[in-house]
């Protein structure tokens, strides 16, 4: 069994010796800052953990790990120019520091040279990862329309909201897990329990997204909190408002969706509302009964506990909870 | 052996019975009215006839030839938005119709599926379709920024013209053929000589169309003569012509990248100067060149007469010449 920091030295060495073309210099470039933006890579933590769970060798799993990765950027890179948005981890968009040109042909790039690093594993496993890995991205296409979607929907249900997270976030964190299943040679519903897994877990984490971001402190969460609020984005914690503020409801939407308040004065508008519906802890039940489906889909593998306990550690620390 | 409309029914018989999800109808939309703008679906062809000639069963390539034209309709999608062209087809483009973020998100979805469709065959030649296919997918974007960046360089060589179409356009029917001959399960050597036959007939076919938009006839190619040199495009004719132009290359230059004379004045007084230099017969010359060389490498394949006879008829015929 490998360790967690183990697993991340090599995940650290493999993008340091990331080598892509030099020309075109206008093409490559982009993806090399992109790439050196870092993040927690996150998802391919999850595959080599995954892979090393059920026994696979961590060097046929560290090339699609990559690939995983570069799909994640590419998805981020064309949000970032869809939504307009202007920083990515502290630092210029692609769309910002180029153009919008250069982020739409470096993110379809990008998208090929990910499967291209899929492809660079067990020849057997070849078809099945493929599969997974572009149903994904097609998974991960349809959330962000839907996420487009709600932001001039006028009524999105709870059930909805959950679909397009489960879509934008969920399924590329399953899809991690069980590519390192699959790498390892699991059986089926072993790597379907693990993908299950995976889908909870990343519900639940962007749930805990949308709590830190009213709750959290902006050192812990290193982003502004409020930042939700202030872009009156429909997370679960404004539906599940909604859903409770009874005869308030049209105050409080108008409120949410204002533009007109001070950033100052929404956010602590609406947190008293959140407060007095006490959706803090409604919110905590929710992560916390996907948070258990996970750790139960986890022991339903009968795997030994030493050897789920990295994968399970991780992920709940990726919730900053105990399980 | 198949005839040439035997195949093409095969594939319109495919295409007509596509299906894609309902919803996210924003997202599906835009990519079904892609597909039903039609083509010639010369890719498809090109697999399946490919795929017929070393023996192979029609069926396992039909999905793969489906693939190919997903993704080629993928690259002209973000190609239109990002050239700002408002046709395709003679109907909007999708950025026109809709917008330019769901012309993104309908393009990167179609490149998801396009990696579907190539798996649904044989698995054992399922890795070496991929990285051909996802290989030419990255080749297709170089082609594409090195397109854009020769809009605004002033000195692009005719070794780098022939390099950038070898990319934008040739390695996509090369794959295509080589799509159906890794299918059909022919020998590498063999596969590697079809490819190097569609590079050749690419670079031929695209050097035709350059041609044709200055001394085609507007009826038979369906576009209006003389587009490329409205538009100042450093055509092979332009690069040709300015290499001899000798002492007039600086006023020749001017003429052609301007956009102060009116779309007559400037087509005649490009065309006389191409006249004097007698760039049609060596444009003809060099398509020549690469055509013969296409014919060499099938002829090298050693396959007998009636096995190539249909891709060579159809790929004489793109050319619009007897071979």
């Amino acid at each position: 069994m490998q360790t967690l920091e183990s697993l991340q030295q090599q995940i650290n060495r493999a993008f340091s010796e990331l080598v892509f073309p030099a020309a075109p210099a206008e093409l490559y470039e982009p993806i090399i800052y992109t790439m050196q933006l870092g993040g927690k890579r996150l998802r391919p933590l999850l595959a080599l953990a995954s892979c090393d769970m059920f026994d696979g060798n961590i060097e046929d799993a560290i090339h699609p790990a990559i690939g995983i990765e570069l799909l994640h950027n590419f998805t981020l890179l064309h949000d970032d120019l869809m939504d307009q948005a202007p920083l990515r981890r502290g630092k210029e968009t692609v769309y910002k520091k180029w153009n919008a040109t250069i982020a739409i042909l470096a993110g379809d790039t990008m998208f090929a040279l990910s499967n291209r690093y899929m492809l660079r594993t067990r020849s057997e496993v070849i078809p099945p990862l493929l599969d997974l890995f572009n149903l994904t991205a097609v998974e991960v296409c349809e959330g962000q329309q839907y996420d487009m979607n709600f932001e001039t929907l006028d009524d999105v249900s709870i059930a909805e909201y959950i679909h397009m997270i489960r879509l934008k976030t969920a399924v590329l964190l399953a899809c991690s897990l069980k590519t390192g299943a699959i790498i390892a040679g699991a059986e089926i519903n072993q790597a379907e329990s693990l993908y299950n897994f995976g889908i909870n877990v990343g519900i639940a984490f962007q749930l805990m997204d949308d709590l830190l971001d009213v709750y959290g402190s902006a050192d812990k969460f290193g982003k502004v909190t409020g930042g939700d609020i202030v872009a009156s984005k429909k997370t679960f914690l404004y539906l599940k408002a909604l859903e409770l503020s009874g005869i308030e409801a049209g105050t409080f939407k108008d409120i949410y969706l204002s533009h007109d308040l001070s950033p100052d004065q929404k956010i602590t508008a609406v947190r008293s509302h959140f407060d007095k519906l006490g959706i803090r802890d409604l919110t905590l039940q929710e992560i916390n009964r996907y948070w258990n489906t996970a750790v139960y889909t986890m022991k339903s593998l009968g795997l030994p506990e030493e050897k789920s306990h990295l994968l399970m550690t991780y992920c709940a620390g990726l919730m900053e909870r105990d399980y």
